[in-house]
C-alpha cells in the first residue's frame, strides 16, 4: 500500500471533487509529496514566479515600542499543486503548508532563525526577476531582528522604512505605524 | 556608453515614470536584457510558476477543415522584469516579446517549428507541477499539426478534445467549434 502512482480506488489518493475535465485533480498522497526532490535552480525559478517576502507590523502592547513585526516567506498554490508546497517545505526543512483561501494553499515560513536559513539561500542562489530587490530589503529586515532592533523605536522606524521600500500592499498600513510612532 | 549598470541619465536607462517608492522601476536596457543567462531547471521552475501552453482554435474559411489551430507558448510579467522575456526568448532561440496590456508584457511562441524545440526542452526537463499535465496535451496536439492532422476535420476534432482537457479559458468556445463540426 505504499507504492506510489497505483490505480484510484487506492487510499494514497484522495477523490477528485473537482472539475471532471481535469485529469490531474486526482490529488497525491503526503507520502507521494514528500518524494518530490527540488533543485536549488528550480526553487529560485520557481520563487522567482510564485514567491513572497512579506512583512508586516501590528500594535502589540505587550512589546516594548508597542509594535510587533511579522516577516514571512510564502509561496501559494491550488490545492492540485499542494506537493510543490510539500517539498519546498523538505527543501528548506522548515515551515508549514497551511489552506490560504478556497482551494488555495501556503507554504509560509514565519520563525526567524528559518528566514535567516532561507535568506541565506538566496544570497548564494540569487533571483533573477525584480523580486530580488525585495528579498535584499527582507534580508535586512530579518538581520536587524536578528540583533533585536525591533524591541526599540529606532530600529522599528528603520524596519518600517525598509518594508515601505518593498512590493506590499502593506505600505498604508505602515506609513499609519510610522506616524504614530514619530508622534509618540 | 555600452557599461551595464551605469547612473541615472545615461540612455541605455529607460526613465522610471511609475512608482517613486520603488527603486527597481528603472528598466534595463535590451542590451542589460540580453546579458541575462537562464539556466534550465531555473528556466522549469519559472515556467512552473509563470508559463502557459494556450491552444485556441479560430474560424478561417480558407483552411480545409474551416479552422485554424493556434498553439502559443507564452510567460507573461509586469515591465520591470521584462529582461527575464528577452532572456527567454535568447534560452529558447525564438519567439517574440510585446505589449500584453497595460504594463505587462509577453514572452510569445507561436511558430511551429519553435513549438516543437520547446517541447523537445519541456520533455528532456519535466515541469514538475500539475502544468506538466497541460505540456503533455499540448506537445500532442503540435505533434498532430506537424502530421498535417488539424488541416483534416476528423484531427480537427482530435485536436479539440485534447485542448478541451487542459487549464484553458478557451472550452466554451472549443466546445462550439466542436459543436459546429460534428453537426456540419
Amino acid at each position: 500500500m505504499t507504492e506510489i502512482g497505483q490505480s484510484a480506488g487506492n487510499p494514497v489518493f484522495k477523490a477528485n471533487t473537482g472539475d471532471p475535465q481535469r485529469p490531474y485533480a486526482r490529488y497525491p498522497s503526503r507520502r507521494q509529496e514528500e518524494s518530490m526532490e527540488l533543485s536549488p535552480d528550480w526553487v529560485v525559478g520557481f520563487v522567482d514566479g510564485e514567491g513572497c517576502f512579506h512583512v508586516s507590523v501590528q500594535s502589540h502592547p505587550e512589546m516594548t515600542a508597542g509594535y510587533q513585526v511579522l516577516p514571512e516567506f510564502v509561496v501559494v498554490q491550488h490545492i492540485r499543486d499542494i506537493q510543490i508546497l510539500y517539498a519546498l517545505k523538505k527543501f528548506f526543512k522548515g515551515g508549514v503548508v497551511r489552506v490560504n483561501h478556497d482551494e488555495r494553499y501556503c507554504y509560509r515560513v514565519r520563525k526567524i532563525e528559518q528566514l535567516e536559513e532561507i535568506c541565506e539561500f538566496f544570497m548564494s542562489h540569487p533571483l533573477k526577476t525584480k523580486k530580488n530587490v525585495d528579498f535584499k530589503k527582507f534580508r535586512k529586515i530579518i538581520l536587524l531582528m536578528k540583533e533585536q532592533k525591533h524591541l526599540n523605536k529606532e530600529g522599528l522606524k528603520q524596519i518600517i522604512d525598509l518594508a515601505m521600500q518593498m512590493n506590499t500592499t502593506e505600505r498604508p498600513a505602515l506609513e499609519r505605524v510610522k506616524k504614530t510612532l514619530e508622534n509618540g
